[in-house]
Parts: C-alpha cells; structure tokens; sequence
C-alpha cells in the first residue's frame, strides 16, 4: 500500500517535533517543511534538520522566507526586545505578523504541488503565549479557506489540518513525545538562545516549556545558559 | 488628515497596474508588494518597479520565494510547458499551487507589521484562466480567515480585502486603467516573454490580454515577438 503523505510544519522545537512523531506514528510519509523567516532563534533551524532525520520524514524543505523584510515583531525586528515570561499580557511582543496563515498557506502549496492532501501544525491553546494564530476558530476557518484556495475546489478531495495538539497541556503533549520516542534533547523551544543553542531561561516560551517538563514528571533536557 | 494605508499586490500585469491606480484613486497611502517567486516570466518583476514608481506608490517590497521548490505549475517548473490558450481546460498548467492564498496572506502579514488594515488584489473571475483563486467564494473566506489569524482577532479593527476588478471584463478593466492614466505599455502579462519582454501573443495571459484591448477599442501598447 502506498502510504499517503502529510506536509508538517516542523519549527525546531517541542511541539512540532511531537506533532512530526504523530504524523509518523498515523502511518504518513511525513514532507518536512521548515522556515528560514529571519527569526532571532535561527539554531531552531538546526534542531529541525536533526528532528526530521530522527523522526523519519520523507523529505525536508527550508524555505528562506524574509519576514524580516517587514518586521513587526520582537523575533523578527532585532531592535524590539523579547520581554520576560511575567512581562506578557495580551498578545506579546513575540508574536509574528500572520506567520501561521503563512505558514499554513505554505505547507498547502507545498502540498498541493507534492500530492499531499494532510497539513499537520503543531498549534496549542492551552499552554500557549495568546497567539490568535493559534486557536481552533482560525485553524476552522483556514480549512475551509484553504480548500476553495486550489484544486481542491474543483476536484474530488478536500485537504485536512491535522493540530493533533490543540487542547493538550505542555505536560500531555510531552508525555505523547516521550510516549513516541521524541528526544526532546534535540529541540529549542527558547526565543533567544545563545550561539551555542543553549535556552535563556526567562523568555514566555522557557517558562512554558520548563514547567511542562516539571508537570508531566520527565527530566527537562534543556540545556540553559549560565 | 494622515493617509490610510493599503498593500497592493502588484505582479507588474495589467490587472495589478489598475489596482494600484484605484487604491491610490480611493486615497490610500499604497504599499506595493510584489514577489521573487521562482515565476518564468521573472521579467514582469522589473515592470512592477515602474508601475509601483509611475503610479505614486509610497513603497514597494519584493520578497524572495522560491516557489520552485516543490514547483507544480508550467510558471515556476521549466519542465512543464505553458500551453497555448486554446488548450486550456479546466484548470490550467500555469496554475501555481495556492498562490494567492499564499501572496494574501504574506500581504496580511506586511500590512499588520506596518499599520495598513485593507489589501487590494487584482483577481478577477470574468475573463480569467479558471484558476480557484480567483473567485469571490475564496475572497471571502480569505477575508474571514485573516481576521481571525491576526491582531484583528483580539482588537477593535478588521483586514478589508478589496478585489475591485473581480466582476469586471478585461474590456472593462482597461477603461479603468486608461481613465486613471495607466500606461499599459509598462506592463507585461505574457507567461512567456523573451529577454526583451516581449510578449509571446499564444499564452491564455496574452489572448485574455489581447482581445480585451480589442473589445475596449484602445490601442494594443503590447510589444509582440516577431
């Protein structure tokens, strides 16, 4: 039988690494998609090139992609610092201009031209730092969006989002990694790591992954700074 | 009073050119946006550049993106031949896999980063090559989508998509231009021009292109090969 393929966004970090391990796990020949946007935590770029060939995927893009450009935001723009976990109320300075409608949009033309009808994004609503690009609504309406966007409009199938993570807390979606075989050792959740890799400790984005480790009671293989 | 501001995706065809001279007819500060995306006809980039200057756009972004990646489309995979227009079934081969989907979107993001909450695309579903992306059904679902993907979602404002030509005749669209002063001369719509950027006068772009001019009774400005 030929396996259907699945184009997954793949960040570098925690969740889309999760998110990859399940694709797999559901029987997909997984196609990798990766963005080199101009983001601070470029070394994220490094850890989806290891997560890709440790889980499996069929294939990986790196798509340069200069959302530097236009800048916005504090991954994006080097003169708007990241704020500290405590600092973030509403939607924080670290949130990027439409990456994930990008994003997504993306990984449906990459889909579309590969064959693939199942788009897979790592997106929580739970644990997450208030990006409305993260919540059900949008992921609903991206679908439907989406399918009236290209063939699928015309022809006899339809494309999926797969966010197999949406209501999971960060302590559940690590323990389906670990439950995967997902070596978290690999991935970089944090938003301003050092040349090294190593996390900062302090960004919205250390804080929720620090405390999901600590939550789902497996040993955080973080590798911080200092 | 301060201008408000609009990004207009701008291809350097005819269709685009007339947007931005409406969107500047309406008041709006235009920010025109055109992409590097891998496109045959790559020349259309460098009529983008006068079009942005002689119709008085406030700025003018080309962004890098390799669409040939994954290519799918006779536009961006040179083993894939443009087909005459009289070829054209259904969808055609010069389809690119969710383009528009993928250049509203990354219009979304620049205008978020800078402050403009309408987008102006030239798509048009009367005289048009077939292409899903063209049609109201996904204008507005695009609509919808953006503004739960974005800042839009959690504050008081929304993204307005305006597709001024979409029910108008390419007849039409050129009385509108020539009323706004557009030089058409500046503008290639071929899918296949030579190093010249002269235009072909075979492609589904060229017939469409050539008897509007036709039925609007102005003269053809279009250099021809041979």
């Amino acid at each position: 039988m030929v396996k259907r393929k699945a184009v997954v966004l793949l960040s570098g970090g925690l969740d889309s690494a999760t998110v990859l391990a399940l694709a797999r796990e559901q029987g997909f020949e997984a196609l990798a998609l990766s963005f080199d946007y101009g983001q601070r935590h470029a070394c994220e770029l490094a850890s989806a090139r290891q997560v890709a060939a440790a889980l499996g995927a069929a294939g990986h893009w790196i798509l340069p992609l200069n959302l530097a450009l236009w800048g916005g935001s504090a991954l994006t723009d080097p003169t708007i610092p990241v704020p500290d976990a405590a600092a973030s109320h509403g939607i924080p300075e670290t949130y990027v201009p439409a990456r994930n409608l990008v994003f997504l949009s993306l990984a449906a033309a990459c889909a579309e031209a590969s064959g693939a009808r199942d788009l897979f994004i790592g997106v929580n609503s739970v644990d997450y730092s208030g990006y409305p690009d993260c919540r059900p609504a949008f992921i609903e309406s991206f679908t439907r969006t989406v399918n009236l966007a290209t063939r699928a409009a015309d022809e006899d199938w339809k494309f999926e989002v797969h966010a197999p993570l949406q209501h999971l807390s960060k302590a559940e979606i690590i323990r389906e990694g670990v439950r995967l075989g997902v070596d978290y050792g690999l991935t970089v959740s944090c938003y301003h790591p050092d040349a090294e890799g190593r996390a900062c400790g302090r960004c919205a984005s250390c804080a929720l992954r620090r405390e999901g480790f600590a939550a789902a009671g497996v040993p955080d293989p973080t590798r911080y700074q200092g």
